[in-house]
């Protein structure tokens, strides 16, 4: 059952070969241009008092980057298969550059190649993802109200070090608390693991993902019930696209299973049975969900994979135990994953059609869900607004 | 009362004019230049997988970079006043250098020069400083034992979201409790208000200064009672050079004295009585302490500057309450600090010496402790160092 189940891991990982961060794809080409606003503003994630890189109403970006000397300089983002956008020299030594296109509402990650190499854009914060520090822009989403700081209580982010006897340290988690959670001290709280995807490590669903404050303003708004997030680093740096089909989950599901839910049970108030405890993840870390959630039905009741493929019903129907504990399978995908999906796949793999298989799961009998985000792809607003859908459906008595 | 305080204030901050990211300057300037041993190894705090920088036994450090096309390749860390490190470009594209000399232990902020432009160094982490996120590289300290991560119970670093009527929005703090606070229901605990530097944030004591690593190992060894820690952002980015005199200090007096300290104690389970109550900063966070401490003796107890000026025996007479409120004034700087800080002031301004400040204060029959970091100048292993010393002597009753 194990190997079946992590050897399903690894082809699927195989066949999809996408990474958390793919060059964004806007979805239309735009044979002739289309007039770019002059309405651009620093991006809200730009370093304090950065005036680049910016974004317009449209979703264009344009960038400025100052290197009086440099030969070329090049920001990976923009039209996809194009090589990003190039920069041209101005007048007073800076390079700027508009994308040639709009981008996907939401956070992107790129960087700069500037004379051949990599760097970072100075006007830009940074966000771990691609196993290196990038730098990062928004470009603001119709729907952002679901993550914005708002006037309501808000929860703490908290950092922990957990002791780690298989891998020998003291390893870090975050862990979401929900408003409230230091005034009613008597009260216990289910937990939901939430994992990052490939590149990226536990910092990505705070900063990135904000996974605290859509949790702020659903339980501000009655949509959910007040739980408790914990996220941790998956062990993916070390899975390159090559050895992607060898990845071996199974020091992490130590880590989680052995180490950190003990720990998180014994620290913070929760409810530690099994109906409490959830398990999900974005891309690799949806994979990782995948392999180790049916394994360890005694754990987890609830169970969502963000663009981090999807059950098939002889997936459930072998593994003991699914039908009777399993409270909730969730799967969610960005709607240009599926547009585009099936064409990324090698010639000959066969690759599950997601939706059909969470039909066919919910067709049985199971506790099935299926969401698309709407017009965006492999990327984090598609992940920020899976656990908007999925939040609410947890731990429902 | 409070325009003096004020007064001194800029006084002392355009004598010293010392930003919390000077060029790290090495005391010995060396000829004949000492053999170089080859014994580099990478940067604890380089990015994952990443072998540059590095750093030897002797404390050089040795950058690579990759940008084949470029002109000049430059890192702002070594000798003093040769504008760094010069990188010379190898045969494989990349290009390489060494620090001419060995540089101090402990944590420096730097960054690269490409082709006329501002870059961090892909390998390195990044840290933020000087208003924005800098490299960082670690020289290893004799005596890192302190701040290293240990087999001990280990505290949280919570990130809370504040509300600021007075700046209208929703601020960020983050917020150390000592190990046991999630057991111990029915402990309150004092607290430390701890700021950063100028161009520094929240997020400082905690990343380059390892704030709960040091309290996790000084409560371990019995050599501090515990007490809760919180860091939040002295509102400095826009004190530059040249405005620094005329920094209002007032903005961020309102928000810590009459926002972020009451949400603090009514969401975490303090003693909010003034006598479990300190102020500590550094550089520039320094001197804010020593303009709102006196100010507020109803609020503070203990207070703490380090590398941020000190007071003089005027200074505390003309305070009302100072001699029965403060149970504690304590000044630190690292030694290369006091070494060449006179040569650092302006021709004609008077510079107060303060081991001098403090021995009369002592001698007047305050509580004045003064602490000097050996071998070390105006960086983060003098605080982390500082607050090593500091925490003892905090509330003992």
């Amino acid at each position: 059952m194990r190997t079946a189940l992590i050897a399903g891991f690894a082809l699927t990982i195989a066949a999809s070969s996408a990474p958390a961060q793919p060059a964004s794809n806007p979805a239309t080409p735009a044979p002739p241009a289309p007039a770019v606003t002059e309405d651009f503003k620093p991006s809200s994630l730009n370093q304090p008092g950065q005036a680049y890189p910016q974004v317009n109403s449209q979703g264009y970006v344009r960038f400025k980057v100052n290197a009086p000397d440099a030969k070329a300089v090049r920001a990976t983002l923009g039209l996809g298969g194009r090589g990003g956008t190039v920069l041209t020299k101005q007048a007073d030594g800076s390079w700027m550059g508009t994308s040639e296109g709009p981008l996907d509402e939401g956070f992107h990650y790129y960087h700069l190649n500037v004379d051949g190499g990599t760097f970072n854009d100075p006007g830009a914060q940074n966000f771990y993802g691609s196993i290196r520090w990038e730098s990062g822009i928004e470009v603001p989403a119709h729907d952002a109200d679901f993550y914005a700081v708002k006037d309501v209580p808000h929860g703490n982010v908290s950092q922990i070090l957990f002791p780690s006897p298989s891998t020998g340290t003291h390893r870090r988690a975050f862990v979401y608390t929900p408003p409230g959670y230091d005034a009613n001290l008597k009260q216990r709280y289910p937990v939901l693991y939430l994992q990052h995807g490939w590149g990226e490590d536990e910092t990505a669903w705070s900063n990135q993902g904000h996974a605290n404050l859509i949790m702020d303003n659903l339980i501000a708004a009655g949509k959910t019930r007040p739980f408790i997030i914990v996220m941790t680093y998956g062990m993916t740096n070390d899975a390159r696209p090559g050895t992607l089909p060898s990845f071996d989950v199974k020091p992490f599901q130590t880590v989680l299973v052995n180490e950190l839910i003990p720990y998180v049970d014994t620290h913070f108030r929760t409810l530690s049975d099994q109906k409490h405890r959830a398990l999900a993840g974005l891309s690799m870390g949806g994979f990782e969900t995948k392999a180790i959630a049916p394994a360890n039905l005694d754990t987890f009741s609830h169970i969502g994979l963000f663009s981090g493929g999807s059950f098939s019903l002889d997936d459930v129907n072998k593994t003991p135990g699914f039908k009777d504990k399993v409270k909730l399978v969730f799967v969610s995908f960005g709607s240009r994953e599926l547009e585009g999906g099936r064409a990324r796949a090698p010639a000959g793999t066969p690759r599950p059609d997601p939706r059909v298989e969470s039909d066919a799961l919910k067709k049985a009998g199971y506790p099935s869900v299926f969401y698309v985000s709407q017009d965006t792809a492999h990327e984090f607003l598609s992940w920020r607004r899976s656990l908007r859908e999925f939040a609410p459906l947890l731990f429902r008595e």
